[in-house]
């Protein structure tokens, strides 16, 4: 093969750096969603197209990666059939298995098939790769990782406060300030109620999202085209430019709301949500925001998006509260909450603020120089005593030029060079060079793991 | 759907239990990568056919998981000729991509593709599954993870070294007793030059491997028969009772040995790799086998395989040295060592031993009770801190009753509840209960992160 190998396109090789810093965001997410309660689980990378299929809808079927069957999977076709049903129907023939599209079908599914044996309220969450046969252009891969934390069988608002909490932490702990945007099924309901165009929910909350940026007038043309009645749109006025803190916004809800039993129902429950969120401590900024519509068709209760301070980049986590997670798959009655972390927008919006730091992301701490095969016996020994102490070392292995080792040692991120050459080894005394100063230090043997952990 | 879903034959759901087991051996065997100056890469799920076809040979390019070009993919495709291909032919017009068999081919692939981006030598690990469509049986599945090490682009034999001192650490964490087992192709190459027929190497080590079960007579008449010579089997006699320590037996093979170029060097790289180690303190029992004969038409070097000394099981890692990784992609002369962890057995083995110990496993430490909206809100400040201080702590989020909540605490593995109703909370005393024992104790809130981590 002459040509240079390539990949296919839409999905990417990650290599040390990225994945270290990709392993930073993951396994952040990872400990603090183990740190209150979460467990993981994982699911094949194929499932039946019974089981995927119809649940993305007729554009998500055709976006779904299928696996030719194995074997003599043409035995019995008939060519005929197969050309004159069109490569949609024709997949159906030749697949019987797909790539998961996503992680919620999957779960789902999972909590059906394994029903009798999950203990509910059932914590889980899923770091698994998808796949899907988009179009691949900027920022969209055909292939990317989710990162999902979901807890099922609970109505509690407890879960919410804690998956807010549970975004609290990641995101301090990753260094990103962040809002927490939240609203309302309910409210949003409540709203249709107000101005009884329920059908027109999506309308008004995309026109509330662009009051700050086109003003109120070009806002009600927008909705006048929309369909919303003039009175509509002038009962919607307190609505469009609602402010204040979050209290305050509650209150003009509950005011405006008040013949709505179902909008009340959203601003209670928001309410007691923003009461237990109240002894946590937050470190993000906690918002309420109307305009907030995402997964309007899915989620039935509170509504949960967040964004990054100091980057204009979208939303980087979001999620909510559904009624049926399994219906679907005929389990009735599973209610649930849950949220997704965007990992390759956090990694953007990390790479734009330069948080990730060099010592976090996992690579050798120490490199022994080599000068040979005896000054390698000597060093070796050594190198099982650091990684006792649980330092990251290694030795080059090959006795080339020291330039090229250092050199080696400056790409791969290591800030420390022992060198311990014929003379050091007689003289009992190790040459430490820090490679970012390029200072360099005597040190004794047995106290390099001392130097190198104080 | 009435049907209860299910998934693929042939792959698996991991649920909580499983998965915290498998985490425990992925994270242990990771950090002892890192710790060895390796970096993870990970490469995509789906590598372009091209890249995958005969490089496993004819059955395994029928083992390829291949996927349907999205679109459509039937235009343009002449029925007849398609189904006159067969199957397997007839693939090739339908499918452009395939799922990875191994890490080892997307490895060199990558390897070729960043080969100006690297610095060498490249010390990389990668942990993810790959696909097969083998046929489902006990312990073989079409969907497994493999978790491979190789350093390239040295010929150093530290680097073997470095490899036998991550599988000592690694099952030494893991409390698995092993004996790793050492051979070299070039001892092999010997043997073959000393009685003539290189050809018949798989025979002879296959025969040597049987000497213990079968006896001298029966593996001299299955020689005869696999076509070596009366006389060779004669010559082979010292090689099949091959005993005694390693130098012991390094010296009888110098000795056997002693006309063959190839074998001597293969005794003499052995002896000096056995040195290296002797520098390390190795937990594991390390023995010379000349039976080894894993990867023979492709390890040049070394060949290293490991056993479990208390499970009957085969080998739960191996690897070895070769000398061209990426020739098939046009890039000569890459010469590296690698190994590859079996996760799958390596978790038959620690459950067989029940080495897998409750507190590893990631689970909450403590669970607090839910008597109620009041009681619930002085408990959430006592978890965040809990939480803050690094504790996996989780509120039981309904105020079920306690029966029920115990229920899950015992399900799901937490050591610890905190009932922390009306009257505690008026006296200041919560109630510690240890689940395992049913003991009761009082612990005043802000005592209670000391009391966890004491």
């Amino acid at each position: 093969m002459a040509n240079k190998p390539g990949i296919p396109k839409g999905t990417r090789d990650f290599g040390p750096n990225e994945m270290s810093k990709r392993n930073y965001i993951f396994t952040t997410i990872k400990d603090v969603f183990q740190k209150h309660g979460y467990s993981q689980i994982e699911t094949p990378a194929m499932e039946n197209l019974d089981t995927l299929l119809g649940k993305y809808g007729e554009e998500g079927d055709k976006l779904l990666f299928k696996i030719l069957n194995s074997g003599d999977y043409l035995e019995g076709l008939d060519a005929g059939k197969l050309m004159s049903r069109g490569s949609n129907a024709a997949a159906l023939l030749l697949c019987e298995k797909g790539l998961r599209y996503d992680l919620t079908v999957p779960f789902a599914r999972y909590v059906v098939q394994h029903q009798y044996e999950i203990e509910f309220p059932f914590r889980r969450f899923q770091i698994q790769p998808v796949w899907r046969a988009d179009r691949p252009q900027k920022g969209r891969y055909r292939e990317f990782y989710q990162c999902d934390a979901d807890i099922i069988g609970s109505n509690a608002l407890l879960n919410e406060a804690d998956l807010i909490n549970i975004i609290d932490e990641v995101f301090s702990s990753l260094g990103v300030k962040v809002t927490v945007k939240l609203n309302s099924r309910k409210i949003l309901a409540g709203i249709a109620d107000f101005i009884e165009q329920p059908d027109k929910i999506a309308a008004i909350t995309v026109a509330i999202d662009k009051i700050d940026k086109i003003g109120i007038d070009a806002v009600s043309s927008e909705l006048l085209s929309n369909g919303i009645t003039q009175e509509g749109i002038y009962n919607l006025q307190p609505l469009l430019v609602l402010s204040g803190s979050n209290t305050e916004k509650l209150n003009k809800l509950a005011d405006l709301l008040q013949h709505s039993s179902t909008g009340l129902k959203g601003i209670e429950e928001t309410r007691v949500l923003l009461n237990y969120l109240s002894n946590s401590l937050l470190k993000a900024k906690v918002e309420i925001d109307i305009s907030l519509a995402r997964g309007l068709n899915y989620y039935t209760g509170t509504i949960i998006e967040v964004q990054a301070q100091d980057v204009e980049i979208g939303s980087i986590c979001g999620g909510g509260r559904y009624d049926d997670l399994t219906g679907i798959f005929g389990l009735k009655d599973v209610s649930g909450v849950g949220i997704s972390f965007g990992a390759d927008r956090i990694y953007d919006v990390m790479e734009h603020l330069k948080l990730f730091q060099p010592e976090t992301l996992g690579f050798s701490k120490i490199m022994f120089a080599n000068f040979g095969e005896k000054e390698a016996l000597f060093c070796l020994a050594l190198l099982t005593a650091l990684h006792r102490a649980g330092i990251a070392a290694e030795l080059y292995p090959d006795a080339v030029k020291l330039k090229k080792q250092f050199a080696y040692a400056d790409a791969r991120h290591i800030p420390y060079v022992v060198m311990a050459g014929e003379n050091e080894i007689a003289e009992g005394q190790l040459t430490l060079r820090n490679m970012s100063t390029g200072e360099q230090q005597k040190v004794a043997p047995e106290e390099l793991v001392g130097v190198l952990l104080g």
